[in-house]
């Protein structure tokens, strides 16, 4: 990586929490111009629970990059929150904080490759800085701090359309199954694919979910186990191996998941393993649902071939545990994500409704709702 | 478990051993009456290259039950040499080696349940005793250190002879996926579903292996990347959530696994994650191999239904690494094993042929052929 060679700050740990607390997964504290991004370090989870504080676009561009914040809608508002920490480097004139800004985009561009969310939120941040007419450093540095307001308090709409609409779809079931986290952690708040399993228990519904613990990371058996545990909603933690074994068993009616990024045609990439999960929900005719916001959709790329699949280092797979395991000089191969053919794909539940069959048309019609979600063009 | 009550005898180590050479996954070192069972503790590898001595039916009753030796041949051996451990504590006439026999095959018969072999072995030790005329104990004790010696000595022909038959398979083929352990470390040498890897490079094939990591004791990781390193064979660890990718690359042109129990029907009980993997294997027409020696099909059940399924220590799953992964009090489901249907499985590879198309008939001619090994008959 051609980041190797910059030098990687990491923003210190400065509070602890109660994990039966609600946090946000991140927060801005403080003004425009002295504020800072507070995150949840998701890496420590559930063991510790300790909050961090980016000052520096260089600790934003690390968290983002060691999954200190991850899941694609909290990354574009994480990187969001790191453009007005750039921005502000150079507050002396309007010119000099588009430069800063320029700079900060291009670094961040760069933390992970495939969640379009990250892209997606740096060009609007670009375009309110581009459009803006302020003529102060001050004013402008105001206008992308409420712009990355604006786009995490979006998401937290999005976030709660997404559960009301998703939550239809399970009614009557009993068991669902879910991959990685698409909770809270990865949204601003509430979540995706869970925040349509917390819809479903805050209607009475009484579910099982099993969640795959997700090698190599364990986000599954880390996050959103952590997260249905402190919603009261039972979870059983699997192996991944062990998901076609739970189908199998009739455990399971329905399997949900979130997303990192959607073509034009709805072939979908998400973390590994979920196109595999796909083909056994389809070998046991159980639904498979993909929940996420429209800024997931790229309407730029025909289809899933052309999603760049970040591949990352090996030693998550083989030191993740005390002591190597994978004997020295043994070649691994570490794909963080997979992309799942839309015809596996049963709906796409997004803030706008559930697109169902998902094709090109369906998904045309749903994002030509409008461009950009409502809070963007008030 | 029954078992917890148990005192627990765990075997000590008393030597090390180099990576590179050629270490037997297990032996019997010294006479009948004197001798030790040596093992290759393969909790510890690849890391600590150890061996342990097993001197009572307690240790080895351990080693098997926590995976120290593992593989549904190698706890066939095991589990023989544990008789001749157990049988010897009371020396004092054939009776009484009988009645200590007796008290070892019952202890032993609760390692674990899933593996047909461990049960076939403990029976043919007990019908050699039963069978024998022996006047003294020490005559009797010879006799069933014979029988568990010609146990081992068949396994490793057995072996020999799957890679054979199985080679002829894999002709041409670039690419093969594999699940868990099921080589030399598996059997008394050689392996199964690697011994067809094995004698395909022997014979000249380049063979790039993929080797499915298989949480939650990574036996992939840890016991087949290093069995395929040794034998300087290209191996490739991924984690089992990437299998399906994997196969969408088209990077693999077959499967083959081992297994634990095969119902007369042809329905295989393998490692968990093996039945996922042969319905993704299915989805992307790549064909599905069963590796096992006849010691490893159970007749007496017609399917995959009446097999039981082992279900381990959470822990396993939680606290694999140095930190619990795992929210505390949050439930985990830990199955060993799961059953692949035999609609699902293109050829059962044995020493005695290949069984194509797997069915019924075609496996019980397989095991009519004659219904113990040939040494046995001897």
């Amino acid at each position: 990586m051609s980041e190797r060679g910059d030098s990687v700050e990491i923003a210190p740990e400065v509070a602890r929490f109660d994990p039966r607390d609600a946090v946000p997964t991140l927060a801005w504290i403080g003004g425009p111009l002295d504020g800072r991004l507070r995150l949840i370090d998701q890496t420590r989870l559930p063991a510790d629970c300790v909050l961090i504080d980016c000052t520096t676009v260089g600790q934003v561009w690390e968290a983002i990059r060691s999954l200190r914040v991850r899941g694609a809608p909290a990354i574009g508002i994480a990187a969001a929150y790191g453009c007005v920490l750039g921005a502000r480097v150079r507050p002396t004139s309007p010119d000099a904080v588009r430069e800063a800004l320029h700079t900060a985009v291009e670094r961040l561009r760069t933390a992970r490759p495939t969640a379009v969310n990250l892209f997606w939120a740096l060009e609007r941040i670009g375009q309110a800085a581009d459009r803006s007419h302020a003529r102060t450093a001050e004013a402008l540095l105001t206008e992308l701090h409420t712009e990355a307001t604006a786009i995490e308090s979006e998401d937290r709409r999005t976030c709660r359309a997404i559960g009301a609409y998703g939550a239809t779809l399970l009614r009557g079931l009993r068991g669902v199954l879910t991959h990685c986290n698409a909770g809270g952690l990865a949204t601003a708040d509430y979540g995706t694919a869970l925040a349509v399993l917390f819809t479903a228990h805050e209607q009475g519904q009484a579910l099982q979910v099993y969640a795959d613990e997700t090698r190599p990371l364990l986000q599954g058996a880390r996050l959103t186990a952590w997260e249905l545990q402190r919603r009261g909603i039972p979870v059983t933690v699997i192996c991944d191996s062990m998901a076609a074994h739970v189908m199998r068993q009739g455990w399971v009616q329905a399997v949900i998941v979130g997303a990192d990024r959607i073509a034009a045609n709805g072939d979908t990439a998400n973390k590994i393993g979920t196109y595999g999960l796909a083909l056994l929900a389809r070998a046991h005719s159980i639904p498979f649902y993909v929940a996420a916001p429209t800024s997931t959709f790229d309407p730029t790329i025909a289809d899933g071939s052309q999603i760049l699949i970040e591949c990352r280092d090996p030693a998550e797979i083989t030191h993740g545990s005390g002591r190597p395991t994978v004997p020295k000089g043994v070649s691994v191969y570490n794909p963080a994500f997979d992309v799942t053919p839309a015809d596996l794909i049963d709906a796409i539940i997004t803030e706008r409704g559930i697109i169902q069959p998902v094709n090109y048309d369906q998904i045309a019609r749903t994002l030509r709702e409008s461009t950009r979600p409502q809070a963007h063009q008030a």
